[in-house]
């Protein structure tokens, strides 16, 4: 689990940072649907037909959680990925067999005065459809520790 | 799937809807971490133990899904729950055994001008652990229909 991992010091403003592709297929959303979100339109493409949606939609926290899968596999950070929230957008909702793709920008590293072993890092991931549409868009505060100091 | 589903009409700044509890165990913890964001401390209790969170904490990603499906089932709208997202925050983790309810506030309420039969409702949604402790906030619009226009 040790590796090529990045800590504070690896990272700064302007950095971007892109995940693989993931394809959500309708049995995986609707899988998740009825475990946390059983509502029609993340349940049954016919009777979705007839909702605000207009067919079969993932749940957004669905979206949430593929996207998160995405970044812990594409940006390795020493010590985790540690947020403790933001703003969460869904412009567009994923349907079955889009494929996603997350793109995370530091936009800004705040080393921290009190704990040199850590800083606090503003991140906007921006996940996308295979169109190029954003489906969601994530802007966390992250706790990241310096390289040395963990190793999770 | 009828029933005494809620309308814009029946929605008013001030309302208060609470959940029922549910217990999140740790096998639960690790299941969905596996799946949407495996890191140590969402995995493995004795390797979460040396991290920031100090032992086996849920992804934040799990309480989201957790407090969705506790909505679905206790503010029960017509047309559905319906949201474009939001402002997220984690105070604290959700740690094994905690027992999770949430409580949802209407803040806003405001008819379309431009679709009569629906509506622009701002809802403060607490998650809350047994010891009465803030997991999670979230603070979303959701379009809801009126009770007349969409019965899914």
């Amino acid at each position: 689990m040790a590796a090529a991992k990045l800590g504070l010091e690896d990272l700064e403003v302007g950095q971007v940072f892109v995940s693989a592709g993931r394809e959500v297929g309708a049995d995986a959303i609707v899988r998740f649907a009825r475990e946390f979100d059983p509502q029609l339109f993340h349940l049954d493409d016919a009777a979705a037909s007839t909702t605000l949606f207009g067919g079969l939609a993932a749940s957004g926290w669905h979206t949430a959680a593929i996207t998160m899968r995405l970044i812990v596999d594409s940006m390795p950070l020493a010590g985790g990925v540690i947020g403790s929230g933001g703003e969460l957008l869904w412009p567009k909702p994923v349907r079955p067999g889009d494929v996603l793709t997350v793109e995370a920008e530091i936009l800004e590293v705040v080393p921290s005065h009190s704990k040199p072993d850590r800083g606090s890092v503003k991140v906007r991931y921006i996940t996308r459809n295979q169109h190029g549409e954003t489906v969601q868009s994530f802007t966390p505060n992250l706790v990241v520790m310096r390289r040395a100091s963990s190793d999770p």
